[in-house]
């Protein structure tokens, strides 16, 4: 695909009638401040010119919205007065499923204090087999939004079905797109359209690139607010849930002007490896962190094994303060 | 989890109010001809007993209805007249995308004639790219079911969402849940609340036992025609595009009742090793097969590099009817 | 690499002269009849030419002598009468591990009659464990040469280190480099100066591709009677031991003129998986199959859960019987 | 098995007739100044007891003299004075390959200067492919040897067979066992009973329970000093060359007493990497690190995208010691 960054201020429509001219398929958005055109297929457009066009991005790759060809200073994304992406690594703590208010209050309040910047919970769950706890739904969303509002922390939560859009505008900060809905791209689209920043999660059998392509989804419906996030792939190793691919968040950074979340509580699947992995990809240069807290983990309704307790959440928060001041970063 | 399986005739009122009075969560279904309750956690049913109960299956497994512990005979799912899991191996042929009425009508003929009992073909499409070709939509569906009314051959298409369930209702005989979607829970549920033969495929970085446990939520709908789908998972080998794993389909076949189909298409990549696989799924004990036929390949809106043409595909049904022949099949 | 085929009789010195003017490395070897060079890098090589050449093959695979760019012609591996990568499916059956006389004698009495053509047992095992039973080594070998001579059946078992050379030599027909060795070069090399056929099997970590280049090195010994074996690949997938990969397999046969082989025992894991499985392979495409048989697996002292009873296996070769005639071959 | 921990002094003969006069195997070792005896299988031996014994240690794990259940203080390996597995974070730098004495020793001076520990290079290299430079063989060990006079950093390097043995007891400090000899168990016996440090690299197709129990092998006889290395495994994902498993390490490190070392150069295989995965993996508590370093990586004979350059090193290492110190370790 080409993509046409317009210069600011100018008029689209002589491009606009180009492009309609031939058998290309295009779409105008906005994006950063920017106007931009895409326009696919590349031999049906790469003649085109216009006044109008700053730069033209002609790329091989299979992402371009998504890739830094054209944006080359790393995006910062907002979640109300919270910046992903910038000099301060970001932690996102909670519960993997909110089950109750005490529970989910109690829990918002120890990681304040312990300093995390956001505010992340389970309302609707996805889970392997049916026998599971599910989650308490809208019931859910609306505790967090009350915890938000004691302790000034941002909710961020995942959302499993386009059909859920409204209570997720209404209640949510942060719309989370889980490692089992990475290539739903209904969904994609409806939450790109609802415009609310997003974590995207890596599915787990999806390369980074694929990672890419699924954030374009978003980014083509003129959302720019998306964090990628990686929380481990399917290998054949078996002392660890999932594999923490460290070396793809790298390599993803690279590609992409995106900020990266690294979530460790998944992959660890025992509360044991979850500081190691969560300093790991700190050093890695992750710019924000998802850890999965709980006030008494052992009865947990979901993911007992690998949630903290507030305790070794806030001695977590402490070693990553040290670590990020060592990396030249603030947490 | 605990199934009960009724004696057929009784009323299973009493059972439901001793499970009322339990704080286990349970549900009523009828499947196969029988009203079964499944129960669960374990600890809060295990000794609940009603004279309506014929036999009881507690597992250890993920899964209950899925599997074969209380059910030994074969699932046969029929998609009006044909029958999948009997002794002919059904063939599903038809073009990746539905492009439009012509080329659809032409392949359509063309593997009915071969000897295809099912008609596939893509309306919605999943593409890992937004750059990429999305489908007709609700049109390729109309396109299908006109298809089907000029040759006979019922209709399988893959549902990416659940908005779109009328018209699967209206148009498909089958529906296809695709690798993307394995672990969209909602879309299980929907699919399974529909009423259609279902044919389920394995994500790329599940599980077979996962595979069954989605299956089991749409079992757990009332729905139990369901055919379960290998269509290969994602290693680091690369001269393939996934790797067909026939070890796992042979597996999944000794852990449930539910018929199983083989997609040699999308994991071979290349039309050159589609034959072989396609034998290779027959000869391990594939029910089903899914073949992509185009009538020129080359110029296919998607998959253009697996799809077969009309030729091979007839040369392709004799050997397979010859292969069947000698596991003593038809096909 | 560039390869130089030699025409049939002419004189390789003034070749051999004019590469030695060059700062390239180079190997003349003699290989299935032909005399060739093989030479590298390109660049060093390419202009040159010679009277005495019949074709240059230039190649920007990773391999060449093992590739089918010079050789069209499936090649034929000899052991002792029997021919691999004819028409005739060829099965290689035996116990995991010879564990005595009795029972060696006793497996490739009811391996020979069920139709089998070649005796494979372990004399030296490579154990994960150093606490597993580690084989008879030289003596197991001795043993097999007896069953050997008592059956009339060829010999074929693992070597693990170069310094068992010499009684390979002495008592093996056919020599197997395992899956853990696969890319041990070192003995990859001893195996090609020996000379005697190698079943060389796919490492589990490895790729087709790197596992033609561990031919290469056998190949570029001018040893050219190599049979690659597929025998499972590590994946996520727990159902089974290892993921059979007959993907890769029939990639492999296009990549190369060299006789493939599956072993369809070690990823099942479970003998109830090994009959689908091997079927599987001969429709594939398979020119061997090694099947591991056991008098009493219950009480074997390795790999108990997937070895055959000679029952079974005798069912078995019935089974690949019926089916490779379905395919047009014996077996 | 079963581990019998002697006291400290006592006579073992007594135990050692007991243990013949069972039907168990059995092996007495030196292992970190104490006494101990391993017998198997465990029915043979559980009711064994003798004055001599001071700790029985019967264990379900596939390992136990690796394994932590017997000894619960870490292990620290000396390769002369250099301690891997205390509080400093040990770093091995140097080239891929040895080409020739300026390369070698221009490198060993530059990383000395930035601070590293030992000096890694390879002499005998296992290549994929055998049109690739094979190393210098002993001569590249000479060259290191001289290197190390000239800077006093220990040298490490990689040993492909037994047969090369009497050339690394004469010129390594440390030999290391790469992922392709990773099961080579013959060799691991072999590095096992030469005594000197080993460090032993996790296979690329292997779990890390594997690579512990290939670490047995070598402590079976008598060896200790064993540094684990992960290196990158296997998986789907293809922007990097190997999926650097920071997870297994971090478990590994639980289940063991044993160092473990990094290598984040194989994975990273580009240069832009490295930085990133070399601070993740001290973040993670890597107790050693190996990095590759070339004077002129863009003419490196081997690995030429991944070796970083001395200015490279100089800085990550002062990056190393930032991170390091503010984990409460030096480097």
């Amino acid at each position: 695909m080409i993509l046409f960054v317009l210069r600011t201020g100018s008029n689209s429509s002589t491009l606009r009638e180009k492009l309609k001219s031939t058998s290309a398929s295009f779409r105008f958005l906005n994006l950063y401040g920017k106007e931009v055109a895409v326009a696919w297929p590349d031999q049906e457009v790469e003649n085109v010119k216009d006044e109008s066009v700053e730069v033209v991005v002609k790329t091989k790759k299979s992402y371009v919205l998504a890739g830094n060809e054209w944006k080359k200073d790393p995006t910062i994304v907002k979640v109300r007065d919270v910046e992903i992406g910038g000099n301060k690594v970001v932690v996102a703590a909670g519960p993997c499923a909110v089950e109750n208010e005490e529970q989910t209050l109690t829990v918002a309040k120890a990681v304040k204090k312990a300093g995390a910047s956001l505010l992340r919970g389970g309302a609707f769950k996805p889970r392997t087999s049916p026998y599971s706890f599910q989650g308490l739904g809208e019931e859910g969303l609306k505790i967090l939004r009350k915890a938000s509002e004691e302790t000034g922390l941002p909710v961020v939560s995942e959302i499993l079905d386009s059909k859920d859009i409204e209570e997720f505008k209404r209640y949510a900060d942060m719309v989370q797109i889980g490692a089992r809905n990475s290539q739903n791209f209904t969904l994609l689209r409806e939450v790109g359209k609802l415009g609310k920043p997003v974590l995207l999660k890596r599915g787990l059998g999806n390369t980074v690139e694929e990672l890419l392509q699924s954030a374009e989804y978003i980014l083509m419906e003129g959302n720019g607010s998306v964090v990628l996030c990686e929380r481990g792939i399917r290998t054949f190793e078996r002392s660890t849930r999932f594999t923490l691919d460290l070396g793809g968040m790298v390599a993803g950074k690279l590609m992409s002007h995106l900020p990266f979340c690294a979530d460790p509580s998944h992959p660890a699947g025992k509360r044991e490896l979850v500081h190691s992995l969560a300093l790991a990809s700190v050093a890695a240069g992750a710019d924000m962190l998802l850890i999965e807290v709980h006030p008494r983990p052992e009865v947990a309704l979901s993911d007992s094994e690998q949630q903290l307790t507030p305790d070794s959440f806030h001695l977590l928060m402490e070693r990553i303060r040290a670590l990020s001041h060592a990396l030249g970063r603030s947490a």
